[in-house]
C-alpha cells in the first residue's frame, strides 16, 4: 500500500469511528486494526491520537462544509438556499457526526480539536448570517436568525436520536421554515 | 447515614457526574468514593449500574420536566407560556443534562436507561405540542412547531458548546422567538 494510500486508509477509518463511537472511545489501535494498514504507516503519519483526531475531525469539517456550500452559495434567492440546506436529507439517527463532538468530553478537552469543530460551526454561521442579511434583516436579527437555523438542525438531530424517530428531524425543519417562508419572500 | 439519605446522596452524586462526564464515562465506584456513602449502600441500593443510571437520569428528568412545565402550564396565553420556557435562563457551556445523553452510546445502547430519555421529550413535546393548538394552530403544525421549539433549545446547546459561547444559545432563541411573535398573537 503507497504511503498516500494508508494515510487515507487510516483518515477514512478514523472518520468512520469517530462518528459511530466518538473520539474519546475510540483508540488509535482500533482504528489501526479496522484499516488494514500497517502498524508502521499510524506512527509514521500520526505520531499521537491527537495528530489523527485533528486530521479525521478535519477531513469530515472539510466534507460537511462542501455540502452546505453547494445549497447555501447557489444562485436562487438567499431565504431559498436556506431552505434548501434545511432540507437536504440527512441520517438523522446517526447524529451529526461534527454536532455529536460536543459531548465528547475527549474532544472538548482538546483545544486543537475543539478549535477544528468551532471553526465548522462559526464559517456555517457566517454563510447563514451573510443569507439573511442578503434577504433583507439588519446584522444583529441576521445573526439570531442563523443562530436559529443552525439550531434547528443540531437539534433536529438530538430529538431524532432521543425519540429513536428521524421524522423528529424533518418535523423540526418543517416547523422553523413554515415560519420562515411566511414571513419572508422567496 | 440513615438508608434514605445514603441512596439520595448517592443518586445525587450520580446525577452531577453523569451531568460532568457522561453515564459511560461514570464507574460506580467513582460515584461511591465522590458520595461518602459506605460500599455495601451503594450495592444494596443499586445491584447494577443500570439501576443507578435508570434512578438518577429519572430523577434529572423529574426536576427538569417540573421546571419546564412551571413555564409551559401557567396561566398566560399559549405562546407566551412557550417564549417563557424558551428564554429561561440555562447553563449553555454545561449542555442539557438530558439532551447530552442522546451522544452517549452506553445510554443509548441501554434500552431501559434509553427510554427514560425518550419519555422526556415526548413528554415535553406533547406539551408543546398542545400549547400550539391552543394558540390555534392544526394538529399537524402544531406539533411541527413544537419540535422546532424544543430543538432551537437543544441546538442551541450544541452551539454553545462549539463555539464556547454561551450567548449562541440566546441568539438562537432570539431568533426563533423573532419568528414566533411577530405571526402569533401573544
Amino acid at each position: 500500500m503507497s504511503t498516500a494510500t494508508a494515510r487515507d486508509r487510516l483518515i477514512d477509518t478514523a472518520q468512520e469511528l469517530f462518528a459511530a463511537r466518538g473520539v474519546g472511545a475510540t483508540s488509535p489501535r482500533a482504528v489501526l486494526a479496522a484499516s488494514g494498514v500497517g502498524q508502521g504507516s499510524l506512527y509514521h503519519h500520526f505520531p499521537t491520537k491527537h495528530d489523527l483526531a485533528v486530521a479525521a475531525v478535519g477531513a469530515t469539517v472539510e466534507d460537511a462544509l462542501a455540502r452546505a456550500m453547494h445549497d447555501l452559495r447557489g444562485e436562487s434567492p438567499a431565504v431559498r438556499r436556506v431552505v434548501d440546506y434545511l432540507e437536504r436529507p440527512r441520517d438523522a439517527l446517526a447524529g451529526c457526526r461534527i454536532g455529536r463532538h460536543t459531548s465528547d468530553q475527549a474532544v472538548m478537552d482538546d483545544e486543537g480539536l475543539r478549535d477544528v469543530v468551532t471553526a465548522y460551526f462559526v464559517r456555517l454561521l457566517g454563510v447563514l448570517t451573510e443569507a439573511f442579511r442578503e434577504a433583507g434583516l439588519p446584522d444583529d436579527a441576521a445573526g439570531d436568525r442563523a443562530h436559529a437555523a443552525l439550531a434547528i438542525v443540531q437539534g433536529g438531530y438530538v430529538l431524532a436520536r432521543a425519540t429513536q424517530d428521524p421524522d423528529a428531524l424533518t418535523a423540526a425543519v418543517r416547523g422553523f421554515v413554515g415560519l420562515l417562508t411566511q414571513k419572508e419572500s422567496m
